[in-house]
């Protein structure tokens, strides 16, 4: 015996001796799980066909696994897939979406007739799994991404709901490349999920050659038990040993597992099983010939019903997310100097006090976005989740599901830009969670551009359904982290570093989509628009101009999407169709874009961006301002030589 | 013994078989090599108390790493810190910078007193290292970045170059939580990567709070052989054993070697080391009094001159980077059909036909991108990056350090959003890479919104000196492949999946920055601007439109940025000022609002912009394209509208 197998027969024995669930199958119903397998298999084949394309080999070699899975392992309710009590079921590897679909269909959910449905515009069922559906939490499709929501879910389960509901992650090996998949296996074995189970389908082969790990089992399970998971590989193909260790995961206290599917892509599809280039092929032609080849190894006279599902436990509470509100309203005074990063921690803290629900999570910037104000109103709803900004976004999507929690994401600004691929498939999975990103721009000072976020705005801006914050002092942006928590869809507050001026009464009123006027005279000669330090500057740059006889009015549009369309046709119209933004931000995507978008259809209106046009270097923030060409002298000019047009 | 240092021993065991350079150090060098991380430590002190602001307390921990690196083990040249032949250091740990810049000022390169200047507005010593700096390869600063462009260094070194340098990489704890870096262990691992060196400098302490694993090196130790590394721990404030770890590595053959260095935050700093609440703080006025303890305990007498410096060997062959073309002219038909991302893999083979320095990486999309093509002219020149985009990027942007090779860097569009950080800091690297992005928009149809690339032309446009090729049809997309190559900074072709009619001839010249007017009469009742598939839909509806009696001109702008301003302008106010754009992504940061922004400072302009506005589903591409808005007929309707106006 080996050294390595030694630890681990040491490993596995310490956990058997925990497992008192595991029950042996009666040949009855391993033969069903087999037929049941066998079931999905040609409906995937089916529906795959029907739609001309799809992954049919992809859903074969996972075949097993959902039968045991939606048949013999989760506790889940036909009548409320969403349940808040049920276990929780993503499927990372999202183009095995037909077998999803097939298994819901065969557990009764709706006609296994509709599988044939798939793809088509007027279907939900399609080419990948949306919540459109409404027995999917999540979109995936992006590979890598899904345990990162399972760890949301499983954490919110363990610590915040502390509810026996189990989670549960089917993950490809091909995706198992991605960086995501180990944030999301490093928290979740820190954290000792162990309402979590992991399955990896180790089908050999990714799209275009085989994986690089291929069928070499043991290097996985060094990695997963490196990363703290109980790990247990398994034929993938055989219903005993995946219920067997099932049963195990269920048992083990203390620590996620990790299942490890030994399989093969196209199981059961004579001459395509193991085969390359067969990755997202309908079988077409050969369809008819694989679905015979199956049938005939399937045991007759078993499951010929509806398979029998488990009930969940229904130990959930009850919770409430739309009652958001701060505790008590801003408190600051006229001209106060404060950070909105700043004030934006206070406002979580009063959001927290007001919700019990309200959760923050970061990935150590902490005491830089003052997340860490949430610790003094309760410690328990801070999540540490390191620096994985990929996971730490995901954690947020899955914390959010099922209406469970009010996640606040918060790090750098720039950093967002390391999880966009999850922000974009946060808006396919209809999510609810506020990000918020602090030391925007060239204003964070010395340093220099790899902590600045300058295409920020840009990102958030071209998420569909977004809402961008950007508050200019602290009694906007206690509002507007509020507002956040009230939107729906991704919420993204841009909060700035340097401390700025209170602006606004306490008792402004704020609303998403609507701007404020700050400075006007009668018969000014140009608006400026500007946010977050730039509305500073803007006001500066409008009392030098008054010097040089120059009125300019001055716009705090508050949100940069949506931005206010009615208020800026109205001034820039008042303004002599003069219209100048500035922004700590790069010209693409930002500020200045979204104004002339939104002015494009207007004639005689003109708009000048100005923004940081090149990679900006540290000095110190008053100087880097001006350098760039957005301090109050920057625009003081610009707005003379705009009048002069 | 426990088994696992049983296995540990038998593998250092194998290794040190091989070792024979290990060469004890004699006394006088050890006190050198102690002496100069004291002064290094000493250095950072005093740079960043000048600078009041930075990271003196992740300086100290890895001064004796770098003491040995730089003063013992590097080969590198003073005269030429980006020799081609020299070995490479990367500092993952950005944050750092101070004893990066100490290291090569205590060498010669500058004089110590110019780390003084740290952070100053005309100083290149900026927060965070930059290639402003001729000794710096890539900004760092954004963490976990580091090895993915340690590793594209180390595999053209070992594949291309054939030379004998040695990649090095310097990763901090913290950051060693990033998905990328497991991500880059992975491909070091599988690509056996014998001349790279990943050191890991684990000091206990994140920003906020401790790291998850603390200084539980055996966890360390495992998850780096699991990823196939010869992992070694070592006392990181030891020299002796550092030195020996790298005699150790350099021996080491068939794997890479990772170095798991316990070492403390702010070691020497008396009450400050291994203590929290000292991350990113200068030590202001304790600074004397803890220089004043460091220096009592530096040996007198040694190390008080410039330390000798190892001669790297001249064994990197000279190569061309600029010589870059096509090998033979693009050969189409006109109105043939063919999709561009089938055209990017013609060019991109006669693009390796005519300069063997043409590389090119994918995560796994090869076929489907058709960059599986190089493989024909060269198998050796294609690197399989697996599904890890965020290594794909960063391995293309090191193999394209100091000029050394030409890299093309395909996957879906969609998937690059995973690598936007690396995107981003790649801009600030000064990286020349090329990206193509197949599957753009809408009208890759029945695979659904996750596989759509929607937002990859905002996230584009962002980087700052970035080139986006947006090309219509076969002929512009080899030339836009073409141009890519000679072209400095981050490029991006956006290739489209359905097939479209050649609409060129094949002598057609192109470049960035001009667009061309495809359609045009005399009298033009308004402009379209179309790129990719909607061209196609924009010429259709020019036709339509006809019918109706409208004149609509259509220009192809082929790059998105730069946008050709001038043809823009004149084309607008040829067109009493009408302009419709239409594009195959979400409305933020994409081609209409690249020329709303440049056409905003006209006058009697007005823009209307149609895209997708919605997060789109499965369906047929064509049905798709009308569905949301612009297909032919959508175009059409809104040209009739417009003109109306």
């Amino acid at each position: 015996m080996k050294c390595g197998s030694l630890l681990n027969f040491f490993v596995s024995f310490a956990t058997s001796q925990t497992n008192n669930m595991a029950v042996t199958l009666d040949d009855k119903t391993v033969a069903e799980l087999r037929n049941l397998a066998d079931r999905l298999r040609i409906d995937s084949i089916r529906a795959t066909n029907a739609s001309k394309s799809g992954h049919p080999t992809s859903c074969a070699s996972m075949a097993e696994i959902m039968s045991c899975l939606f048949f013999r392992v989760m506790k889940y309710k036909l009548s409320e897939p969403r349940d808040k009590s049920s276990d929780r079921f993503i499927l990372s590897k999202g183009h095995a979406a037909p077998i999803l679909y097939a298994a819901w269909a065969e557990a009764g959910l709706f006609p296994v007739e509709d599988i044939m449905n798939l793809r088509k515009l007027d279907s939900d069922l399609e080419g990948h799994p949306t919540p459109r559906l409404n027995f999917v939490d999540v979109a995936t499709g992006s590979l890598g991404q899904g345990l990162s929501v399972a760890c949301g879910m499983a954490y919110v389960g363990k610590h915040f709901d502390k509810a026996s509901y189990r989670t549960y992650c089917l993950i490809g090996d091909g995706e198992s490349a991605e960086g995501s998949i180990w944030e999301a296996l490093h928290f979740a074995g820190h954290y000792r999920l162990d309402n979590l189970c992991a399955i990896f389908d180790i089908n050999r082969l990714g799209q275009s050659e085989p994986t690089s790990l291929q069928h070499n089992m043991e290097v996985y399970r060094k990695r997963l038990e490196a990363f703290g998971f109980h790990a247990i590989v398994v034929d993938g193909h055989d219903v005993e040993e995946l219920c067997k260790a099932f049963d195990e995961a269920s048992a083990t206290v203390g620590r996620p597992t990790a299942i490890l599917a030994k399989t093969f892509k196209g199981y059961k599809f004579p001459t395509i099983s193991d085969e390359l280039d067969w990755h997202g092929k309908p079988l077409g032609a050969k369809a008819d010939e694989v679905i015979r080849a199956i049938e005939q190894q399937m045991q007759p006279g078993t499951a010929t019903g509806a398979p029998k599902i488990l009930e969940p436990l229904n130990d959930a509470p009850v919770v409430d997310i739309d009652d958001v509100r701060l505790s008590t309203p801003p408190a600051y005074k006229m001209g106060e100097m404060i950070a909105t990063r700043f004030a934006y921690g206070t406002a979580l803290a009063k959001l927290a006090e007001h919700n019990p629900r309200v959760i923050a999570l970061d990935g150590d910037t902490k005491n830089s976005t003052y997340s860490d104000r949430i610790k003094k109103v309760s410690a328990e709803r801070y999540i540490e989740c390191f620096i994985a900004e990929q996971n730490l976004v995901g954690v947020a999507i899955g914390a959010g599901c099922r209406n469970r929690t009010i996640p606040y994401v918060s790090t750098f600004a720039a950093f967002f830009t390391r999880a966009f691929d999850q922000l974009r498939m946060g808006a396919i999975s209809q999510t609810n969670i506020t990000c918020v990103g602090s030391h925007a721009g060239v204003s964070i000072g010395e340093d220099g551009p790899s902590q600045m976020a300058l295409e920020d705005l840009a990102m958030f801006r071209a998420i569909p359904g977004a809402t961008v914050f950007y508050p200019s002092d602290a009694v906007s942006c206690e509002r507007a982290a509020e507002l956040a928590g009230k939107t729906k869809g991704i919420c993204f507050i841009r909060t700035s570093r340097p401390n700025t001026a209170v602006i606004y009464e306490n008792e402004q009123v704020f609303s998403a989509g609507k701007g404020h006027v700050v400075r006007s005279h009668d018969q000014d000669d140009l608006v400026i628009v500007g946010a977050g330090v730039t509305l500073h500057e803007a006001l500066k740059a409008s009392d030098m101009l008054m010097e040089a006889g120059i009125k300019a009015a001055v716009i705090d549009p508050f949100t940069i999407k949506p931005i206010d369309h009615d208020l800026l046709v109205k001034e820039a119209t008042r303004c002599n169709g003069r219209v100048l933004t500035v922004e700590d931000h790069y010209p693409e995507g930002g500020l200045g874009e979204a104004v002339a978008s939104t002015l494009a259809e207007q004639r005689n209106v003109i708009v000048k961006i100005l923004a940081v046009r090149e990679v900006p270097r540290s000095g110190p923030p008053e100087v880097l301002l001006e350098h760039f060409g957005i301090g109050a002298k920057a625009i003081a000019e610009a707005a003379k030589k705009l009048v002069a047009l």
